[in-house]
């Protein structure tokens, strides 16, 4: 077996580039960090291009790397490489070089859904947190969501935060981009689903909105810090909003998406 | 009006020290950073030893400063020792020292809830990230619940992170501190709270535990990395789990604590 590449080689240089968001753009390529991740990106056909291990955790995680249905090569790496691939404190020795995953708007709204997926679609305007972001993909997949929309001016989704507060989900469903998010109303509208708009100043609560909820739908969640903007929330069929008890004025992104597109869940399979 | 205070004042240094954990529990006091906790903190009767303002701050704010239930001293500081107070980057002015806000289990379990609260507890059992326990204490208080408890190993509810995290909700509804968490599922039961574990190997799911969710409900969250111990989990009357529909092991801590609780608000609610 070759010697474990070091961090001056070519190639893990060329790997470690992909920490900056112009070369994931440009190469369309990111990393995935740690076992999780990379058991996830294996599990996708043709996303891996190459896995960095160190010899521990190759040895550690060889079921893992020789058991996915898709086989990557894999690139044993000295621990100084892989703290520069990992962009973890304690880098747990294993980073796959994934194609990105992003999708096409028409690859998301116009195709079947298959059970146990709902006919639900999450729909962020605008998300610029990598934690938020994760954390919706997470919660869309729980919930059984059968797509996510990232639309606007969005994070980038192979940001490295975001694949991590994902905790895999990122490899689970498909996740589009669509710059401009009337566009992408639209387009869910056309395909059967109804908008509704997480909305604060919705004239709809939740509650009172479940006879509409077994219906497919498309979940429009606005920015993290100033909400929808109201053009935006005037395209929706409704604005829903969450009813506060309490005095809190709102919840933050990931947790008004939590309970949004669960109650979605609810009516769906109680329907 | 005297000159504002500088970094080196002793006042303002006394106030800074605040920002360690050990300097918060030996005086009980911490410090509310920003116009929006200043606000929360000002509202609470007792709450606020003094506020330190920028001049500019003051001006801006003086609406805040001069008409709350209870009005604070405010000293004026400029912007080097205001950057010392802030733990932001971009300080908006004004911190306040305000006095710790945790209260004994007994002031939160053995009393009526007043309405819009429901009588719905959420018990943290050694949650460690600030972040996530200032988002469940926001959650608890958007659905309504009468208390939070912040039971065994837990993060300081008074962390920087933890206060804004929560978006004033921590001046908002009461927050208990409990080491043993045993003994807060006991104290709960005892005041006739059935105590709910939110469990992912829980024997009962979220949508067929609704017809118990009408009763007072104390709601049993683990650590945001471990869950629920098993023994912790086991002394509840149920563990329930949310449904998994896709590819999602698990939700955060965070979220699933939004899912149950709404939950929860719905059946009270509707009932």
């Amino acid at each position: 077996m070759d010697a474990p590449l070091s961090a001056g080689n070519a190639r893990v240089k060329e790997a470690r580039k992909l920490h900056r968001r112009s070369a994931r753009s440009e190469r369309r390529c990111f990393l995935a960090d740690g076992p999780k991740a990379v058991e996830g990106a294996l599990d996708v056909p043709g996303c891996v291009v190459e896995v960095f291990a160190t010899p521990r955790a190759a040895t550690e995680h060889a079921a893992l790397l020789g058991a996915a249905p898709v086989t990557a090569p894999v690139t044993l790496v000295d621990d100084r490489a892989m703290a520069g691939l990992s962009d973890s404190v304690t880098p747990a020795g294993l980073v796959a070089v994934c194609r990105h995953l992003d999708v096409p708007l028409a690859d998301v709204v116009g195709v079947a859904v298959v059970p146990p997926r709902l006919p639900v679609i999450a729909v962020c305007a605008d998300v610029r947190d990598p934690g938020n972001a994760g954390t919706v993909v997470r919660c869309a997949d729980a919930a059984g969501a059968s797509a996510v929309v990232l639309a606007g001016d969005a994070v980038d989704l192979h940001n490295p935060k975001t694949v991590r507060a994902s905790v895999g989900s990122v490899f689970h469903l498909p996740v589009a981009l669509e710059r401009d998010p009337a566009a992408a109303v639209a387009a869910l509208r056309d395909a059967g689903y109804q908008v509704l708009a997480a909305d604060g100043g919705g004239e709809l609560d939740l509650f009172a909105a479940e006879p509409l909820l077994s219906r497919p739908t498309a979940w429009l969640f606005g920015n993290e810090a100033w909400g929808l903007p109201s053009e935006l929330a005037a395209l929706a069929d409704e604005r829903i909003t969450i009813p506060m008890l309490g005095a809190a004025e709102s919840l933050n992104l990931a947790t008004a998406a939590a309970v949004c597109l669960y109650a979605s869940t609810r009516a769906m399979i109680r329907a």
